[in-house]
């Protein structure tokens, strides 16, 4: 199939979930968090998750219609991990909207972040599937490895020692094992072998690694427009980024304290201000190399996940986890 | 069986019950969040769910041994709605300490109150039983119900015009669905007939809301001592309690006039005010005899709840159930 017939089959199934997520969003008292709910399931995710599920199954022989129940599941467990974690990195905005507990309150989000799991179990739980206890597992355990993440990333926001391996470890959960889970969750509905199965959990294990360095690397190298916020909010925010740590860990002693100096978290800064730290920081990035050296573990990264693949049947649905895969790691926001 | 000899059964139950929960919060990285978790599951809770769910079991004649994942579940899920709901109920304390959100911060109240949901479902999932997916959909429908009272009870915070009807809808979401669900779970595990089951779910509805009622009358009966929290925390927050709508109902134009400025929201009151309003209250309650009125309402409920459980064999199991709701409807904190 072509490239186009590739984007056009993906931009189908996504249609597809969209239509079924936007059934899910009933009117229901109360109204506060009925509308949030709707806000964050409609504000235009790209719905990642749920197509690598889709392609997933397909890709072991079934067709994707079997699949949609457990599609949302996953969706709306990313969406319960959005919400609840805007809250905890008192984030002001994402895809360009102000975030939840902006626009409504602390306790919407909070409350609608629980709802969104209890709908992700209720989605999950309509899955016909030969598999049920093993897909309910994996998705239990990627619920409780998201939450552990984000207590990591939490806990690394307070040091500035953090190795690259701690780094790895936490994104690994954070955002690694819900694009695993989806895959993995794809192969187990649509009948899998074992060895099917467990090759898409780890395709979408490095999927979802290269996703995240992709992630820390499009916060400096962005066009601000298609990025929908200022570029350089990982450094404001203190993170600790792939970036942070490589650069860190190769600058000359006293680089190494101007950056440390930069990344320390305040939380009001002008605008001009924000753009003097990012530059500063981005000029370190530059001179060490590690936007590079950010690009070079993406490119390794994706390319064994796709040699995982090749444990699957070579069909077109294969061919097309390839492109969407590819596709993913060009994308510009 | 005697009365001592019921409550050594019951107490070697939950004995089991809080072992088997020890052994869940092992020593895990990160801290904070393993701390708190600890804290929160091992404050002393009376365990009042789990108990239910394996006293309904082996009320369907099967040994409870079977049923403990399932009570551990319960519990967890439970108390995921303490540590979320003081959050937005803004609690300073909780069984006589302080609550999660101000012995550690908000942030690992929500990453704990997110993890004890995992690890509910991580349960849930062990249990084997003839009927998994109708204890999964209860389960979860269980954890959507909850979240949907909690949301109707902050938004009646803030009405002064909330009707009996719509507090009750919202006591037996927030408190009533997890009993009634325990004592469902039980059944189901246990392997009852439909019938049983059913009859234990409009048990634990109705034991559900006589505890409820009970609650909203501690708050102004209770010793101080035994209650572990001052009396009259529900007047100084401006709870909408079966004693406050009865009242308001019943009361002369003035003396609802009074009653409303009494119940007003004020975050700090110092402790003469505080107990100031709550003897305005209290007198009002008596006066219009609303006390009697939650005796009554609780007396109803109660027996209608054990009217219920006729359904089931006429065995030593039963009597249990029987004696424990009674006792239940005792306390004193």
């Amino acid at each position: 199939m072509s490239e186009t017939g590739h984007a056009e089959y993906v931009s189908r199934l996504q249609r597809r979930v969209n239509s079924y997520i936007a059934g899910l969003v009933v009117k229901r008292k109360p109204r506060d968090v009925n509308e949030a709910s709707r806000h964050i399931l409609m504000a235009g995710g790209k719905r990642v998750r749920s197509t690598l599920l889709l392609l997933a199954c397909e890709a072991v022989g079934t067709r994707s219609t079997s699949a949609l129940h457990a599609g949302a599941a996953v969706e709306l467990l990313h969406n319960f991990t959005l919400v609840h974690d805007d809250v905890m990195d008192n984030a002001a905005s994402r895809r360009g909207k102000p975030t939840m507990h902006v626009r409504w309150d602390v306790n919407t989000a909070i409350l609608v972040g629980d709802i969104l799991v209890g709908l992700a179990y209720e989605n999950l739980l309509k899955t016909r599937t030969g598999n049920r206890a093993r897909m309910q597992a994996a998705f239990t355990t990627c619920l409780l490895e998201v939450c552990r993440g984000q207590a990591l990333d939490l806990e690394m926001g307070k040091r500035s020692d953090v190795t690259l391996s701690e780094y790895l470890l936490m994104i690994e959960k954070k955002t690694g094992y819900l694009i695993s889970t989806a895959a993995e969750i794809g192969g187990l509905v649509g009948g899998g072998t074992l060895r099917q199965v467990e090759a898409l959990a780890r395709f979408g294990k490095l999927l979802g690694r290269a996703f995240q360095i992709q992630d820390d690397l499009l916060d400096i190298v962005a066009n601000e427009k298609h990025f929908g916020k200022m570029i350089g909010g990982d450094i404001i925010e203190g993170k600790k980024t792939f970036l942070f740590i490589t650069a860190r860990d190769r600058a000359s002693r006293r680089d190494r304290q101007e950056l440390l100096n930069v990344i320390k978290p305040a939380p009001r800064v002008t605008r001009s201000r924000h753009y003097e730290r990012v530059n500063l920081a981005s000029a370190l990035y530059h001179k060490y190399g590690v936007l590079d050296a950010a690009r070079a573990r993406i490119r390794k990264d994706t390319s064994a996940a796709m040699t995982a693949l090749s444990a699957l049947p070579p069909t077109s649905a294969r061919d097309r986890l390839y492109w969407y895969s590819e596709a993913l790691l060009k994308r510009v926001s």
